[in-house]
């Protein structure tokens, strides 16, 4: 870390600060400038030094992180990619999964018809909510278990591992007995119990963005599942909430390279939720793959005009096959597969 | 909810939508303008239509609600508004109450210096975090049941009623046991499953913004724990996230007047964490009763520069006494106590 | 535009709006639902209709627009894409065009030395920068007209039509005199009396979105120039502000498909100041094409390290024409050529 | 400025950097840490020493400024708060100025009216806009000369001074010529050839925070009028584009404090733009006053559901005079007059 003093600051506001990171046990390398005196704590794993213990002193104009906080995320933890297999499903290599199906599990035939027919079209995974975070209390709240039985049943007859949102560290062990990827959504990125309790499970984590999460603080949310001992962990940009209305959110697509340049862990983006909007869907999932996604989540549905939930941003069926069709140019123009 | 039809939108498209609004079990009214098709859904509680489905189909342009999605806690419920008592301590009414205390607890000692301070300069609630929602892993989280103790005891020795965080749904009942205020903090105010729960408590709930939340959800999130049975509910601005990087937070002072007008709950300001620097805390706390603000939360600590969390932010012991005498005289200036 | 009645509002509320509608000459359509009132104005162009002149009425609780605010930009006016001739390099037709060169306008050996390598690699209009509007008055504010003697000069030897910035209505001749597009920059993008002026020339604007302005917004700035008589504009997308800090800007790729919904002008993808980083350019430059984009516009310098602004984003000649090799089969991957 | 290398930059690297540094004529201090190397530069006026010099080299991670980029704004130029003569009213000293009036000028009685009735009520300013910024052409674009002719005339009325928009460096002239303030609309906050041609005249100017501007930026463009030679500038917060929809911008209430710390001109609070809604002006007027500004600017209309622009925000005269009486409390309250 380093502490900038004001200008102006007294030679006692120096020796105070000083004295104060030796009493925590660093090093200090002192510049003197013309104009101002720049305070090094050295040697100190500085995310863990508080930053306010020197903002609030005298004399100190502001403190500036040097190291990244978060360690097993980064790239300096690994240089390779990670590969996650999900039941012989590889994430993360040279091809690009793509996990598509319902927002929510709405009857079991809805779900089985989904399943084959993103099979067909070559999605690998297959998605489907059972317990729905919804912004009402009057909505529809997910159907739990029973939906949850239905994807099950999916992947029996169609082979594909399935993906389902998990809310609260209560039903990780529930949803842990039907799932082969747990997915934390947007609204509990920082729901710190239930990264906890993941960070102890032996599935795949999939992790979304938060609604107005910054790059960091996915990291550092990836970096307590991490930390908890479950290295399988992928990153998902989702799209932010920005002042444009156009759009549900703004798809952040400079994150699909920061990521890959800052972490290791496969990086997913989510053109459906990242627009709101199932006629944009198809020109930023070819966008996140041009820009280096490591796979896609596409919420599909075979009559959105009647979905539960999420079906102004739903593909029917046949947009998504024809989607993947367009995607493998895509994919091949930039080295990879689909 | 208002339909409105794209220009050039046939007579099937017109057709088709009425059909649609009809099979769902609503009356339809119809304006014909001379470019465009208006379809308005009648006596519909339509928040609980799916806007989906018409913005799937072919010539529709955009829906629009027209009723509010929250009702308990909407003005159209109580003009009224609700005072909340805690242990014989009012909140919401003339008389402005003052939550303050540590951001964590640190000891037992700490702990009850701070609560006869704040007592003594007028506050009237002791605040602490004995569980902390920390964006690394490798922060201190809270001394967990013993902060609780402390707390306890401290409302033993000064009579402050407490308010402390609870972060997840399985430790309802044990911060129940001790808090006389449950405190949802701003990653939170989405997490449904927690919301769900408290909403079947009989203690008040103290509910923050989300960090970059809207004023809807945020009263759409009081909806949550109102519907649940439980309709002692304070909401609190407590900055949002924008662009600028002067402040922690950008505190949104319109939303006091805005929840005023659109809620009877209770109207809390955090200037604190809508600052993130302690000398902004009493101009924005000030700027927060003038606004109309039912009650403050402010953190305090003897030794900012030794806090555990959030020193940065955190008032002197004498900083906050100053600030209660300066408060009381913009109270009166808008005809309220302090 | 709809005005929708608070729920209470009584008979003499409605009466007084649609007296004011009937006043102001509109015919008025009236939706009575079970708890509210809504009041359509029919055969309005309601942009016109000043929306407070009711917002502000006993009993009104909001007004809806229905109608877009923009006519000559919009799809409405024009189904068929919009393609410009600039000096024999069609913009918005299949091929998409490559505006690159450096920030600033350095030296004449600097802007010929770009001229060739840019062309080599596969650009069809050069860039460069004579008027810089730069936040602080003491940087260096480009070389004026000078500059534009070296671009034009550039043009001479290579071909290449030329685009360079105009920051005020005084300076539209001398940059006319030069120029084959007149660039409006992201801080001028509401500079009106600047689109008036340019709305009477008979050159092509390429028009920046603003900082932080909404589609919207950007197409009303388009319809400034397109009503003063200038049909040739191309509007350009080149990052927002938000919250994140990872990079300069976020480029937002939704308004890429977007745009290309909305209006029939040639839609721009500016990576490099999309993302403020040379290593995201490539990226993003790649997702812009693959999103939709008709033309790019991308910053390279032979020594990024020693550029007067704007280093840090722009590319190197080898980078960029490394890039061009790229973007090629992007581009035939989306059935476009480059 | 401090130049922070990658964990990891070998000798070479840094060599670089430090040959660069000196190259450019400053003297380099190396401070090496156990995990990094970090590089400052002493002595430097640091923002003009391009940081991307530096970001694009191998090996480095980031660059911080130190010191800041504006110095004649700056409390360090003057520590003693500027007081601004208009025409015999101070602003920025003990008695806050009220600076109130129509968004536009729209006749010659409308304005006589309004002047009579605000200087009644304690205005001591009266504002009126007569070239007016519209989002859209086909808007009212104001009133032109024929409008400053009013507002002259009601100067010599009232006695009181008049501050009215300028938009463009060929009106400053005309303007000058009936104004004793020029105001810079939001969307000019970056004109910098306005702002240049403005530091060449000897009149006030009020300069506003840019839609989206930050903090910093609004102090660099009041620089580009300063450091052009004209001392009397005063600042406006007037609310920040967000994402939160209840409100037209979210007023930045921090901004208050936070400017009244950086510099040393007087603070101006607009709550009419800072909200959108005539009913919240009254709060965030008494907020504003509470939190330390210096002045506020009012929008007022006899009629505003007959306005011709932003009637939804502007105050009756009944209202405004009774907002005035009720400000004089709040005013005493932090020590100050109105």
């Amino acid at each position: 870390m380093i502490i900038v003093m004001k200008q102006g600051a007294t030679p006692t506001n120096v020796e105070s600060v000083v004295n104060r990171v030796e009493e925590l046990g660093y090093k200090v390398h002192l510049s003197r400038g013309e104009a101002r005196v720049i305070v090094g704590i050295i040697g100190a794993d500085d995310y863990l030094v508080r930053s306010a213990t020197f903002e609030v002193m005298d004399g100190v104009e502001k403190t500036v992180r040097v190291m990244q906080p978060y360690k097993l995320a980064s790239r300096d933890f690994s240089q390779t990619d990670t590969v996650i297999d999900v039941g012989g499903v590889p994430i993360g290599g040279k091809r690009i999964a793509v996990m598509a199906g319902p927002c929510s599990v709405e009857s079991r035939e809805m779900v089985l018809e989904i399943a084959h027919a993103v099979k067909e079209a070559g999605a690998t995974i297959l998605r489907g909510g059972a317990f729905k975070p919804r912004s009402s209390p009057y909505s529809f709240q997910g159907l739990g278990e029973e939906g949850l039985r239905y994807l099950a049943e999916a992947r029996e007859e169609t082979g594909l591992p399935i993906i389902t949102e998990v809310m609260t560290p209560g039903d990780v062990e529930l949803v842990g007995d039907y799932a082969d990827i747990f997915q934390v959504g947007a609204r509990n990125t920082q729901n710190y119990s239930l990264l906890k309790a993941l960070g102890k499970t032996d599935k795949p984590v999939f992790l979304k963005r938060g609604i107005s999460g910054s790059i960091q603080e996915l990291l550092m949310s990836a970096e307590y599942i991490l930390s908890g001992g479950n290295m399988r962990v992928m990153v998902c940009e989702r799209g932010i909430r920005t002042y444009e209305t156009a759009t549900r959110n703004t798809f952040d697509i400079n994150a699909i390279p920061v990521l890959k340049q800052l972490t290791h862990l496969p990086v997913v983006a989510d053109p459906s939720h990242g627009t709101g909007k199932w006629d944009l869907v198809g020109p930023v999932a070819k966008a996140g793959v041009a820009a280096g996604a490591d796979a896609l989540m596409i919420e599909v549905h075979p009559q959105p005009e009647r979905a539960w939930s999420d079906g102004a941003q739903s593909l029917t069926l046949d947009h998504f096959a024809e989607l993947m069709r367009e995607l493998e140019a895509v994919a091949q123009a930039v080295g990879r597969e689909i």
